[in-house]
């Protein structure tokens, strides 16, 4: 057996974003997929007072299992036992933890290419075979019922991100119960990505539990609830899975952070602030879309959610990478090389995130826009 | 292939002491291996002012590699790069992490019987095979050169754990560099779990680091340090590793808690406070030593480290976990059956953490003196 796991390229250009930081550059950071702002206050008070009062031990919230068994019945009209709810160390291990409950070694997981890089290489990591199916602008890099009907054999899962990273698109309501119905079908096991869930700018958006009992879903509260750094997300699975994945949860992370779960827990109770990121994402958006066709970047995935633009850059290089680091280096702007989500087509795509303050993106678009005119 | 991934039975017993404990009951928690202290204050104070001031992205704590490298200089006399050493979610994921660094499903992995679950169950969860080797009084309940020698074929690994849990029990540093000598003769990769290290009641321990470049360091911030619920563990690599495990880092887990880096950074300057904790922790051996032979008690291993009991009851039972149960209902002392790591003998076995206050080891022996003479 053989296994390549890359790395994540956006990290070099982090790392070289702050060395010219220490050299005392202007940095503008849009190459991760994080917001810049921090938790709710009203999370950050109650961490304060848990902070000093509890002494913290291997803990799991029933309080925060119900708190979100409650949001999937009153946002999703779905009724979740607690007991379905795994609290996890963000979504990442969430991944890690619905593969291991599900899948052995050669099992097959379709993903859309481009798509999120841990797909293929926590899928890879764990010995299992990524199917990875290329989507274009056509399905807004997104995977169909077509694409995974065509598949033979059928593969044993498939991922599906929606919002999507890179590309914030949403797959359309009828095509993902189009999905669901294939997967039933077909006895394909659905893993539903819904990290970018609240992060919408075509209305709300539907869990996949809603049409599937038998989906396991990724959440976590790193992007809509501004928690990235207190690593904790959640893994909801089908009854009939629970004891599996409760075993391989104690014993592959024993528990998440106990000071995120008393956090996450308020943190869910915030709307007002946290609607208000969402505000500025619409609006840093806005300016975006606006700015994108004066630099020449007038082919872009439907930015339908997250806080992303994945920009076709073909026209002007064949190495994301090297442009990327190189408009860095020039401009200060730090963004994401498209090889990060697609090792076949992505030399010719790049990703900005716009999670930031809107004045960082109008000095962003400032700074970029000579720079794009000396390219075209 | 088929997997069995057993459940910790502690987990039942402590959710009964806890429903007990609202029923109005009082409960001494002495079946987890977790500090009933806090985080050290001055961490504390670090985390209040870090959660006021930073928005705590996604972030690896360069300060607290280097802080970590500058340990092993200290107190190990061994120079480690800090590019070799990987902040993770806590002691379990780093297993996770060596695991998938080294192995392909199939691999054997050598293991004590008794010895913590997880090395059994991770092993299996990542469809490898554990390769149990009944260790008994004779041996300390520990690992010895012969006993890996007299394995063929070799294993591909071997994880090590010294002070172990579930006994305490101290490889003795002579067998320690046996084992290792025999590792790299016969090419079996070391995992070193080193969790326990600095609760000796023996004298200082070495790492394993200090006479092999070659082995697995896996340490944590959950027992000294006592930040169990922070979930900040680390993960030594060889240099020639080093690749691998960062890119599995950052696909499976991402980053560990910020939150936790910062506060740990600051743990390491905590000796006093830590110390305290480790007096306490002798003392209440040295009470449960001199009660335990008036319970009837008198086979146990020897507690040379970590703040564990591990002590024969065959003469009482051949059902541990109905044992412990029982004992709980009648007394309020939670403990944790010996079946948690010993499947085959373990039944026959119970474990006792000592690491509460000394009033709290105090009554549970006033409570449990009455009990277990009824039981001679």
């Amino acid at each position: 057996m053989s296994r390549t796991i890359e790395p994540f390229h956006a990290i070099a250009i982090s790392r070289r974003a702050h060395e010219l930081k220490a050299q005392g550059r202007s940095i503008i950071h849009m190459e991760f997929g994080q917001p810049s702002t921090g938790a709710p206050a009203a999370a950050i008070a109650a961490a304060h007072r848990v902070l000093d009062h509890d002494p913290m031990g291997y803990w799991e919230s029933q309080p925060l299992k119900e708190r979100i068994a409650r949001y999937y019945a009153e946002h999703h009209q779905c009724a979740v036992d607690p007991e379905r709810i795994f609290l996890t160390n963000g979504a990442s291990p969430a991944l890690v933890l619905a593969l291991t409950t599900l899948f052995e070694p050669g099992a097959r997981i379709a993903i859309a290419r481009p798509g999120y890089v841990a797909y293929r290489n926590v899928t890879r990591g764990l010995y299992m075979e990524p199917v990875e199916i290329d989507c274009g602008a056509d399905t807004h890099f997104q995977l169909t019922a077509a694409a995974l009907e065509a598949l033979d054999p059928a593969p044993d899962g498939v991922i599906l991100s929606s919002p999507a990273n890179p590309t914030g698109s949403v797959i359309p309501q009828a095509e993902m119960e189009a999905i669901l119905r294939l997967c039933a079908e077909r006895a394909i096991t659905v893993i539903s990505d819904e990290i970018y869930h609240g992060l919408s700018y075509v209305g709300p958006l539907q869990s996949a539990l809603r049409h599937s009992d038998n989906a396991f879903i990724v959440n976590s509260f790193s992007k809509y609830y501004s928690m990235a750094g207190w690593r904790l997300g959640w893994l909801i699975v089908p009854e009939g899975y629970a004891a599996t994945t409760r075993a391989l949860m104690g014993n592959l992370f024993l528990t998440p952070p106990s000071l995120a779960q008393h956090a996450g827990l308020v943190a869910f109770d915030c709307a007002e602030e946290l609607e208000g990121h969402v505000e500025t994402y619409r609006a840093n958006r806005a300016l975006m879309l606006d700015a994108l066709p004066a630099l020449g970047l007038d082919r872009i995935a439907p930015p339908d959610g997250a806080f992303y633009i994945y920009a076709d850059i073909r026209h002007l290089t064949d190495d994301s990478l090297a442009f990327c680091a190189q408009l860095l280096e020039d401009t200060g702007v730090a963004t994401a090389p498209g090889i990060d989500f697609d090792p076949v087509n992505g030399r010719g795509f790049m990703r900005f995130s716009f999670a930031v303050s809107t004045a960082e993106v109008q000095e962003a678009i400032t700074r970029m826009t000579p720079w794009f005119a000396a390219r075209r």
